[in-house]
């Protein structure tokens, strides 16, 4: 079980947000989540969808609370409320402007994608078939992003692209949500040069159970939770978390967004495929937020101690989130 | 003179900000300026001068620093620095979403003037010819402004929906540069009727040195501290304060954006006129931002009190801003 003093940090969900999920979020134990605030907006755009958020803290702010730096985890455990750290899923947001990094970090976005799907000015996407690395541009952005507190996620992004910013990157980054290639042989799942790289850079990588990165809906707890504890093995007990990409309560509009943005006009399935177009079905030992303790029990029944799934859930991510979000950050 | 421990605040400055132009403001004493970030900007636009602004804070974090809250400003005097409010001359940078004044104000914009030069989806400015005043938008602007602490400016607002706004506002509004229509007869200046309500509601009224707005270049340094003198009269002494509207190192360029935006093809000549159609030269006596002394000697020259004075010279404006932009208001 999960204890109550646990912290338990999702690094990745999709998911719409309104209270009855926060509710979920609150049995399940969750403290923090790293919510998506973009996937191909540009600079405008995501100033709206920084407004949605900011309604929604403000209407529900006995439920939830905007997180800029590690301290704010855990000022929100002590309230009671869920921690809510804002990132986006691509660069789109920058435009060609690198001084827009510490304007949307100074707004709360605090981890930044390099790439979602597609390639874009800073670098390349695990779905493009060639990857020429880092930009010019992208330099900079990395650069910018260590400077001002920023985290570099490369989640989505291209094998190449994701070597040369973890050589750029003064600073740990972040792989919130993807697993081992070895394990799971996906495009958007990591090879074992990349999560190598990752681990010598002190970053942490955040096991994904988006159905489509792992056996789709019948894979088992057991064979997540095995999984992780691979993954464990060749990270390290402290450079492995969670970032499930839950997407609860989504509708197929926002599916055909998250896919397609406005750069094709024909379907592309993104991590899905032909055969199996839709949302996906999760397994039944994760359907809501409130089973994050199926996962904790879970790694607890195949040997793994207290302590370190307590990492897992969240420590790993509160310790990295506090050392990466610099307190003055917001400069 | 203006003592070592005087706080001087000018609550508008259109200037060209670099190193030179921060080492006169530190001569004439000052502590902190209102430095406009915007004039027909809109949404997106702002975002870059907002970046803009962030590098200058950046590479000059030794001589500026940005003043988000009343205590910043105290902070700023402390460090021996240029405490800078960034606030717009519009709200275009709204555009049509009532969730961008909080992420506006997050970003540091602590005063928007609720119209510039032209009527706009809030309400009416002083050069048109009809202000049917405040729209069903504008006020569900100022209440948003008031609920996050920003700082509702009057100064091009029109007559009607001057009025309009100070009822409509639950907090002290700022005219932040304007002058006594009474004293100085140009559509700039302020009525009677404008300056009692504000007077009424606790605002600040800041007197303007910008020539366009006085008697041009040959305003005596004796004149202008007279209609201070008046002002104060009018409004009490806690209720008047420097809003300069210093215009340093500006282009011609910048002059017609200034006033013609992309609004008209004509030239316009904003508070010059067709026979004074260029950058205003200013009076011998407040030539750049070292002259601020001229203006506290000035008032005491006149027989006011070093109390007195220092209330107009800063201490007004210190009050208003503490008590406007809510230290809770990032949120």
């Amino acid at each position: 079980m999960i204890q109550q003093n646990e912290i338990v940090i999702d690094a990745l969900e999709l998911s719409s947000w309104d209270r009855e999920f926060v509710h979920l979020l609150k049995k399940g134990g969750v403290t923090c989540v790293h919510a998506c605030c973009g996937l191909w907006e540009n600079a405008r755009e995501t100033l709206r969808k920084i407004g949605e958020w900011h309604r929604f803290f403000h209407e529900n702010d006995d439920l939830v609370m905007q997180v800029f730096q590690g301290s704010d985890i855990l000022k929100a455990k002590q309230a009671g409320k869920i921690g809510v750290i804002l990132g986006t899923q691509n660069t789109s947001s920058l435009e060609d402007e690198l001084s827009l990094v510490s304007v949307f970090n100074q707004l709360g976005i605090k981890v930044m994608q390099l790439t979602y799907n597609n390639q874009n000015l800073v670098g390349s996407s695990c779905y493009e078939e060639k990857d020429s690395g880092l930009s010019r541009f992208g330099k900079l952005v990395i650069q910018e992003m260590n400077r001002v507190g920023m985290i570099v996620d490369l989640s989505h992004v291209g094998e190449q692209t994701s070597l040369d910013a973890i050589a750029v990157s003064e600073r740990p980054v972040a792989i919130t949500h993807a697993n081992p290639s070895w394990i799971y042989p996906t495009k958007r799942n990591k090879s074992a040069e990349v999560l190598q790289a990752l681990k010598e850079n002190g970053g942490v990588l955040g096991v994904c159970a988006y159905p489509h990165l792992v056996n789709g809906k019948n894979t088992t707890l057991e064979e997540f939770c095995s999984m992780i504890i691979q993954t464990v093995d060749f990270m390290g007990i402290d450079q492995v978390g969670l970032g499930t990409d839950l997407t609860l309560n989504m509708s197929t509009d926002f599916l055909h967004w998250m896919r397609m943005g406005r750069w094709t006009h024909d379907m592309d399935y993104g991590a899905g495929s032909k055969e199996n177009p839709s949302w996906p079905e999760w397994p039944s030992w994760f359907q809501t937020p409130k089973d994050f303790p199926n996962i904790a029990e879970g790694l607890i029944q195949q040997g793994m101690s207290g302590e370190d799934a307590a990492k897992v859930m969240g420590g790993n991510w509160l310790r990295f989130f506090t050392e990466g979000f610099k307190e003055d950050g917001q400069k």
